[in-house]
């Protein structure tokens, strides 16, 4: 069966065609940054038609950005799309624009991780925490074999756990959370002020203006530059804690990193991770492994697709 | 249906005959200090005895202090059993002093839990963690009505979340875990060190060589004894971070905290632990309760019971 799966993130909106665990073909267009929630979906729409339409197509999966309700396909708030956006009936207004086609939405970092439990990095894992480092930090939970969405639709939210009691201001608002210290906003709001505060670093100075991409970080860091390498020695503390944390509390066999920052930054980031955590960890004949995603930027749209593919089985 | 549940402590074994949700007698011994396996296993024989016996019985619950394989019987590993046991056939070995009487072995925290779940505090939540407050700091987590045990046995362990990256030292050997802030062996040695390095103290000064015992604690804190009172705030803290860590990590609707120095400090201790949590959760909007244990010291025998219904049930 065939099964268009969308990554709507907030720079992109990427489709592809999944067909037999495979990708057909694929699309992007950009998201749109005006313009409310039928922005959102007639972009949506448009890559759906430059895939080539819906006919032979099942249905349609989503991994969204925020807070999702999946079983009313709602996304609670969505401060990146089309100027923020909150209760946004995604799952039901596209599927009218498909004509009434299925359509299934879920959390992007729950699809990622479906994705690399299914056909990537995490494969044959019977419970997997999946760490998705971007703009932001964001996890997903599968137990035995199955996405854990937990009954607000919450679950995972590896981000906000506290890595350091009251320590650096988190976006969400509380203190000291992995994403203060691991999300590249962050990051950048960190490199940022500390040149406000007179200590010049390569970050400010390549990205000027300019959005502090994962390229700048990795030239800042093979020039030695001491302000990129504490921030990135920060960013793996706070989530070797964090994930020493779940796999603690949950008795995990399999985590897998991904997102743009790890993706670029390789295996060496990901082992430091895997050693933080196995620094903290109380089980320590536990066999858990941390390893890198291996899907790269696809594994939300595929995610998406075996995440709509799952839903219509199971209702 | 009537069960035996039996609280194997490290002070004392403690059981009940349950039937119909209803204690109907009860009984303990203390827990042998040496004589290995064997002696464990008579003991519990002889509170069974002390029960009496086994005629209509249908099968043993024991919660047990340590990890546990469930399915074999096993405990991992019980530092404070008979002068340390390891790989103890706990099950195996009760079931035949029992003749062949159906045995079910499970942690300690998890069957408090379990039995806070159905018969306590935590009574119609759908997720619920359970942490347990006492010489060390245990958890049991209850998904979709069921107890979550993880794939080695290990799942819950609260007490082993980090609290402070690089803090105070845990009996289990790594750094800044929750249990060297709130554990009360941990809170014991550091007030005895604190006194030691020239801080006098009146936690030291009541429990002389004795045991540190929650009236000690208690008559401490209403003398305003400063080292008590900032030992307890780092408790309260360490135990409101990883309450906030794992309601973040699971999107948790109850949490139920008991153990013998809650039960000792009672609702204000839970009410801070409430608000510590609420000060580092993601999610504002979750209704989240965090409330006081309501089954007291026998959590552990009724829901060795129970636990022992429901493995029988489920196999």
């Amino acid at each position: 069966m065939t099964w268009i799966g969308i990554d709507l993130g907030g720079t992109k909106v990427y489709g592809v065609v999944h067909h037999a665990d495979k990708i057909k073909t694929d699309a992007k267009r950009k998201t749109p940054t005006e313009g409310g929630p039928d922005a959102v979906v007639a972009t949506i729409a448009g890559v759906i038609d430059d895939l080539g339409g819906i006919d032979g197509i099942k249905g349609v999966g989503v991994g969204a950005p925020g807070p999702v309700d999946h079983a009313a396909g709602v996304v609670g708030q969505a401060p990146n799309l089309a100027g923020g956006l909150r209760d946004f009936a995604l799952g039901p207004l596209l599927s009218k624009a498909l004509g009434g086609l299925p359509v299934y939405v879920d959390n992007d970092a729950n699809v990622g991780t479906l994705a690399e439990h299914k056909r990537g990095a995490g494969k044959g894992a019977v419970d997997l925490l999946g760490v998705w480092v971007g703009t932001g930090v964001g996890g997903g939970l599968i137990f035995d074999g199955h996405l854990r969405r937990g009954r607000t639709g919450y679950a995972g939210e590896i981000g906000h756990i506290v890595a350091v009691p009251h320590g650096r201001l988190c976006g969400c608002g509380h203190e000291g959370h992995v994403e203060a210290y691991a999300g590249r906003a962050s990051m950048e709001r960190e490199a940022r002020a500390r040149a406000a505060a007179g200590r010049t670093n390569r970050l400010v100075e390549l990205a000027g203006e300019g959005r502090m991409t994962s390229s700048v970080w990795a030239k800042a860091l093979e020039a030695r530059d001491p302000v990129a390498v504490e921030l990135i020695d920060s960013a793996v503390s706070a989530l070797g804690t964090a994930v020493a944390d779940a796999v603690t509390l949950l008795d995990l066999d399999t985590v897998v990193v991904g997102g743009g920052l790890t993706d670029r930054f390789g295996p060496t980031f990901v082992g430091r991770i895997e050693q933080a955590t196995r620094d903290q960890m109380f089980n320590q004949s536990s066999p858990t492994r941390v390893v890198p995603a291996s899907l790269g930027d696809q594994s939300g749209a595929i995610g998406a697709a075996l995440m709509a593919a799952e839903s219509a089985s199971s209702t």
